[in-house]
């Protein structure tokens, strides 16, 4: 533990510093056995993602980049929720031979995400470890929880945003594109590397009570859309041609409908309306494009239909996020 | 992910299973985007602790005793903050190689460990990583919390329990001595594979107003004094003749002393009294062992004053725990 003896004390020291906080309700924060805040009235919600170098993320993601993804994916389950993002807490396992400069960039992507979405971080342990291992804690409050169990045979399908950028951005990131090299891979870069968190459109779409059952999309549509037919008992159908693909992704590969179906990292909110409720989305400023792929309907299968109405089953089995 | 895909829904469902809860304040349990709870009225103690392989652990730390010490590690965090353990959250990383067998075992020791100190596991994430890595997240609750900062000159230091026997554990451990192997090893390895956290102890300790300052002995009794001293801006002087040694660490090793200041993974409370208070110590029913060890003092610096009455410097610089 070499590591930690020589450092552990000045990284804290460090995010201390960078992430002092005028939260009263903090009553103790970085540097105690524990930190401690008052209650609110609202219920907490809690989640916790982890990533894991060589399995989410390559050795030569750039480190602010992967500061702001690590905060970013887990503020995409609060989001998920309907939640409200307030409090962080960062484990964090470093390499021995990890370079001061490095963690110092990850902290830099970190802090711009948390003022961003003003969450304070509030404690967390760092620790030596093989590989770069990030698993962050973050803390919410969701006054209209949207859980993934609500959807019912009728409602409407949405899904925020374009699908299959990411995805393409993990192909391209595999074969050793790096971030800079030219604008149109860019594009999909950034949508792997730097994924936006819808978290103002879920708390929305949850205050004005518009969904019946709301998931992120990490694993691809495909699996997280399963997941909400699972825990509500329900089918679903899904049209080929709305599935919201980019112009520059459809340009750029020959199976951009199956990275917008499977291909995951996507952090878009998938969500379900009942049919009365609908016209009330439109009522609503959401910021961002939202889009009707399908309906819920009885039963426990997944159809795809494409433009010529002809049905497929719809497979849950996703692309393998990165090792293929 | 591979890994990821084909069993961490399993693993989920299994958590599910083993980890039903009554609490009426968990909303959402396992299972969606993220967890949520409602608010209770005291403050939420909340801390973080990772454990990596081949850095925390010997890779042949049987599973459940990892289970067991994953959380008890975490316990012990929140006993020095004199809380009362309440919802925990568990991320994992498992090498895709890992045994299905070798996470039931750690699911059962994370198990007794939970029902013991009813805590209920309400969320977390499993993925796929190269070395065993736990991530725990702890949230308790603390009407009285007792932070590092509150020592003051006079105040008497106390420890519970006995010190060494865990540094010894992990020397023999680090010798490839097994559990099991004989009764004499046993009771030092169960010390370092098993450590009790000091739950009650913690929440009587701040119940009765009793401590100025407290905290775990997870680094060493040097450095974890230390950072008391830091925080309260205080020196300290410890008696060498006070230390509690077991009378089988004093047969096993000419060096326990120096086990007993400076290595660490004892999970002991190391706490401080203010000397109007001390009497009333003496009529709360705390349930193990505590020992005076010395006094806080003016000043920075720690001294060691032995039997003879000769000072030296107590040096922070505790035994590397594990890569010696």
């Amino acid at each position: 533990m070499k590591h930690r003896r020589l450092s552990e004390r000045d990284l804290i020291s460090d995010l201390e510093q960078r992430f002092r906080s005028s939260d009263d309700r903090i009553v103790l924060g970085i540097g105690d056995d524990a930190a401690v805040i008052r209650p609110g009235e609202v219920p907490l919600v809690l989640t916790k993602d982890m990533l894991v170098e060589d399995v989410h993320f390559f050795p030569d993601h750039p480190p602010e980049l992967l500061g702001r993804k690590s905060l970013s994916v887990n503020l995409s389950d609060l989001a998920a929720m309907g939640a409200r993002p307030r409090f962080a807490l960062l484990g964090l396992g470093l390499p021995e031979d990890c370079d001061r400069g490095w963690v110092n960039r990850y902290f830099i992507g970190l802090e711009e995400i948390a003022a961003q979405y003003d969450v304070s971080l509030i404690g967390g342990d760092i620790t030596a470890s093989s590989k770069v291992t990030v698993s962050l804690t973050l803390l919410g409050e969701g006054r209209h929880i949207t859980p993934r169990s609500g959807a019912r045979p009728e409602d409407a399908i949405y899904v925020s945003g374009n699908l299959g950028d990411a995805a393409q951005g993990l192909h391209l990131a595999g074969r050793g594109v790096l971030w800079g090299a030219d604008r149109s891979s860019d594009r999909f870069l950034k949508a792997y590397l730097d994924p936006v968190p819808r978290v103002d459109l879920g708390l929305k779409l949850a205050a004005h009570h518009a969904v019946t059952a709301m998931i992120d999309i990490s694993d691809g549509l495909s699996v997280d859309l399963g997941h909400i037919c699972e825990a509500s008992e329900t089918g679903a159908e899904v049209e080929a041609s709305s599935l919201p693909i980019s112009a520059e992704l459809l340009q750029a590969s020959p199976d951009a409908e199956a990275l917008a179906l499977h291909g995951g990292e996507d952090y878009e909110l998938l969500f379900t309306v009942a049919p009365h409720t609908i016209e009330n989305l439109t009522r609503i400023q959401l910021g961002c494009k939202i889009t009707r792929i399908g309906s819920i309907c009885e039963g426990s299968g997944m159809v795809l239909v494409d433009a010529e109405g002809r049905r497929r089953p719809l497979e849950k089995n996703g692309f393998q996020h990165f090792r293929h």
